[in-house]
C-alpha cells in the first residue's frame, strides 16, 4: 500500500525507458523549476519554464493538426483499443444464432458496461424490429387485455432510471469441474451492468387489471426463438421494468431493441428481449427454457427448477489471465462483485489462495442488484500469488468456495456457479486460471 | 397525471392503427383469456392461449432466424436510430479542427451519456496518442519533478469511480441575445455526463511534494492547440481526477485518450484532454484560453476572469423542437439538471411560461456535480404550452431567468449562460425555441 514515489521503475522495457527519461528529467527540470520560481509567471515565462524538449520531447502529436470534430458522428474507441471486444468461444455452440459472446471484463473498469461491449446471448438470432411496428400486449387473467405501441410505453407515467447487473445463469458454468477457460472474459464475461430507463411492469399490470386468481406471468420475446419464461407475479409487481433505453440511449438491437424486460437480480434468460407479450396466469408455464434448460441437475438425478436469483459473486478482473502483472512494486487489484439479493456490503481479497484475507475498497456507487467495483492497492515483490475474491451482500450471505458448492450441488450443474475464482500469478507476472482447495 | 387506461389512443396515424388493433384485440383476447383460465396452463395450453395471430399477427421478425452473436464484436446502435448522432452548426466555426459537435440530448434519457454521443470541442483537432509512448509530467514548485507512464498512473493507489457532468462554458452562449437555435441539441448540447475512473490529482501532487509557496497549477494538453489552463491549487487538491476510463472503458480519442483531467463542476475547457503536464506555480498563468477567451465581457467593458464554476442549470429535453409532442392525453416531460456547486435538490417545471410551477420527479441517482434526470407526467389537451424548467441546488441557488442574467451581465457574454430555457409547444405538437418575459 505504499505511495508511488518512484514511478516508472519496473521490469518492463517501456517502464525502463520511462525510468531513464525520468532521471534525465529530474536534473533538467531542477533547473527549469528554479527559473520558473524566480521569474514572473507570465504566459511567456510559463512557456520558458516548460521542460526542455531535448529531455522530454514535445510529442509528435502536438506538432500535427489533429482530425476535426465529428469525424465520427457516433464515436468509436481508439484504434489502440481494437482488441477490447466481445469474444466467442468457438467450440461452445453449434451455431452463432444460438450462441454467446463475452464481455471483455479484464479491460474494463468502473461500474458501467459500455453498450458496445455488453455480452450477447441469443437463442434464435437478433430480431430486427421496426420501432413503428413494434407492439407489446398484455393479456390472460386480466380485466382488460391491452396492446401498447412504443410511443404508448414512453407515455406511461412513472418512468424510472435504475442500474442493474444482468448475469446469464450459465456464467462460469464451464468451471464446475475445474479451471477450464483462461480469462475472466470467458469464465465470468456473461455479465453486464447498465443503467436502464423504463416503466415499472406493475404500471402495465395495473392498467390491465390483474385478476385475483393470478399468480404468475409469462414473458415472451418476438425473436425467432420465441423465448418464453414464467415469472412469479410478486416479482412482476415488485421491481421489473419494461425498458426502452440503456446507458442513456435506445436499447441496442442485440439487447432487445426496442423493448426488453428487466428482472433485477434474477437470471438473464428471464430478461426477455424484443418483449412481445405478457400473459397473466395462475401457475408457471413449464416452457422449454425452464424445464429442458435453466434447471440445475443435482448429483442424485433430481433437478432444481425455477432457481431465479443470482447469488452473491465476485471476480478479480485485473490481474487475470488476459491482464497479467507487468510491474513489481505498487499495483492496483481491480474486481467486480454483485448480488441478486441486494447491495454488496463487503469484498475480501486473498493473495495466497484463501489463507489470509484483506477487505478491499468498494469504490463508486454500490447500488442494489448492480455491479460493484472493488480495489486493493498492493505491493508485489515478484512472488507467486493465488488471487481470490469473496463477496458478501446485505443479507449476510457469503460467496462460497467451489468445493462448498459442489458438496451441495454435485458436478452436473451448468447454471448458478457463484464459487470463488482463483488466479495464479506466476513470478513473471503471467496469470492463469487454476483451482485450489 | 392520470393513468393510461386507453393506450394507443392518439391523433397520430400510427397511434390510430394501434388503437384499432387494440379494439380488435380486446374482443379476440376476451375469448383467449377465457380459454386460458379454464384449461390447464401447460406449455401447450399457453400456446393455445396466445392471441389469435389473425388479430395481432406474429411479426415478420419472429418468422426469420436473426443475425448471430458477435456480428459486431463492438456493438453499434440500431439502424432505426441512425439520426441520433452528434451534430455540428455549420456556420459556427471556421474550421473543423477548432469546432464543436453537440450531444443529441433530445433523443437521450436516463443519467449517463453514451461515449459515442458525448459532445466534442477541439481547439487543434484530435491528438492521436500511442498509449505506450504517453507521458504525464508534474513539475514547477515541487520537491521532486516526476514523469509517469500510463501504466504508472494505473498503478497509483487510491483509484476512484465518479460520475460528473462536463459542460462547455459556451453552452447556450448563442442564446444571450434571444432564441437562436431550434433544438436542445444545439442550445444545450455542449454537456455530457460520464462515470470516470481515475486517480485523484492530489496523489500526484503529494508524490511530487508541493512547495509551500504554491497556489496554482497549470494543466497542459498534448494536442496541437497545446491547451493550457490555470487551476487554483485548492481545487487541484480537492476533487480533480487524472482519468483514464469513461463509462467503464478507455477514454475515447476525442475525449483525451489516454488521459484527461477531470475538474468537477468547473467549465469544460479546464478538463484538459491528452493531459501532458502539470506545472505548479504561485499565480495564474494568464494563458490565451483564460484571457482572450473564456472570460465574460460585461456591459461596461470590463471582463470577469477565472469564472470557473458552472452554476445550476436545467433544460427540458422532451418535448423540445427535435422531440415534438405527438399525442394528446398522457405524456412524460423529461429533462436534465446539473450544478457545479453540488447536488440538484429540486426542479420545478412550468407549462405556461413561468406563471405556475410544479415540482418535477427527480429520477435515478442525484449525485453531486452530475447530470440529474427529472420527469413530469402530464396530460396534454392540445393547448399551446410554454415549457420551462428551473433547477435548485443544495446551496439554495435557483436558476435565473435570462432577463435576470442580462440585468447583471449585459448582452456581450458568450460564456456561463445558465438562464431558464423556454419551448413553445404549438397545438399541433410542433415545438420551437422562444423567449418570454
Amino acid at each position: 500500500m505504499s505511495q508511488i514515489h518512484e514511478p516508472g521503475k519496473g521490469r518492463g522495457g517501456e517502464a525502463g525507458t520511462a525510468s531513464l527519461s525520468r532521471r534525465r528529467f529530474l536534473s533538467a527540470a531542477g533547473i527549469g523549476a528554479g527559473v520558473a520560481a524566480a521569474a514572473p509567471l507570465s504566459a511567456v515565462a510559463a512557456r520558458a519554464a516548460a521542460p526542455d524538449p531535448n529531455i522530454v520531447p514535445v510529442p509528435d502529436w502536438t506538432k500535427t493538426l489533429g482530425v476535426g470534430v465529428n469525424n465520427n458522428p457516433y464515436g468509436v474507441p481508439s484504434k489502440f483499443e481494437k482488441d477490447v471486444v466481445r469474444r466467442e468461444v468457438e467450440w461452445l455452440t453449434a451455431s452463432r444464432e444460438s450462441s454467446v459472446s463475452f464481455t471483455p471484463l479484464y479491460a474494463l473498469d468502473g461500474v458501467i458496461t459500455p453498450n458496445g461491449l455488453c455480452f450477447v446471448r441469443h437463442h434464435g438470432g437478433e430480431a430486427e424490429i421496426d420501432p413503428d411496428k413494434y407492439r407489446f400486449m398484455i393479456h390472460g387473467l386480466v380485466d382488460k387485455p391491452l396492446v401498447f405501441t412504443l410511443d404508448d410505453i414512453k407515455r406511461m407515467p412513472g418512468r424510472v432510471n435504475r442500474a442493474y447487473f444482468l448475469e446469464c445463469a450459465a456464467n462460469s458454468g464451464m468451471e464446475w469441474r475445474g479451471a477450464q477457460l483462461n480469462g475472466c472474459q470467458f469464465t465470468h464475461g456473461m455479465i453486464h451492468n447498465v443503467f436502464y430507463t423504463g416503466v415499472p411492469l406493475r404500471a402495465f399490470l395495473d392498467a390491465a387489471g390483474v385478476k385475483t386468481s393470478a399468480k404468475w406471468v409469462l414473458a415472451e420475446g418476438a425473436d425467432a426463438s420465441v423465448m418464453t419464461r414464467s415469472i412469479p407475479l410478486h416479482k412482476a409487481l415488485d421491481d421489473c421494468l419494461v425498458a426502452f433505453a440503456m446507458n442513456g440511449e435506445a436499447l441496442r438491437p442485440e439487447q432487445g431493441y426496442p423493448v426488453r424486460l428487466v428482472v433485477p437480480g434474477w437470471e438473464g434468460n428471464m430478461w426477455v428481449k424484443w418483449l412481445r407479450r405478457l400473459e397473466v396466469g395462475d401457475q408457471p408455464w413449464a416452457q422449454r427454457e425452464e424445464t429442458a434448460k435453466y434447471t440445475d441437475l443435482l448429483a442424485d438425478g433430481r433437478s432444481r427448477r425455477y432457481t431465479f436469483i443470482m447469488d452473491a459473486k465476485s471476480v478479480v478482473t485485473s490481474p487475470s489471465p488476459q491482464a497479467p502483472l507487468k510491474h513489481k512494486g505498487p499495483n492496483v487489484l481491480s474486481g467486480i462483485a454483485w448480488s441478486g439479493r441486494g447491495t454488496i456490503k463487503r469484498v475480501d481479497v486473498s493473495l495466497d489462495g484463501g489463507r489470509n484475507w484483506t477487505t478491499a475498497r468498494i469504490e463508486g456507487p454500490a447500488m442494489p442488484m448492480a455491479m460493484t467495483r472493488f480495489y486493493l492497492d498492493f505491493d508485489w515483490d515478484g512472488r507467486e500469488l493465488l488471487v481470490q475474491s469473496r463477496a458478501m451482500d446485505e443479507t449476510g450471505y457469503v460467496q462460497p468456495s467451489k468445493a462448498e458448492l459442489r458438496k451441495v450441488r454435485g458436478e452436473n450443474s451448468i447454471y448458478h456457479n457463484n464459487g470463488i475464482q482463483t488466479w495464479l500469478v506466476h513470478g513473471n507476472g503471467e496469470t492463469e486460471n487454476v483451482e485450489v482447495g
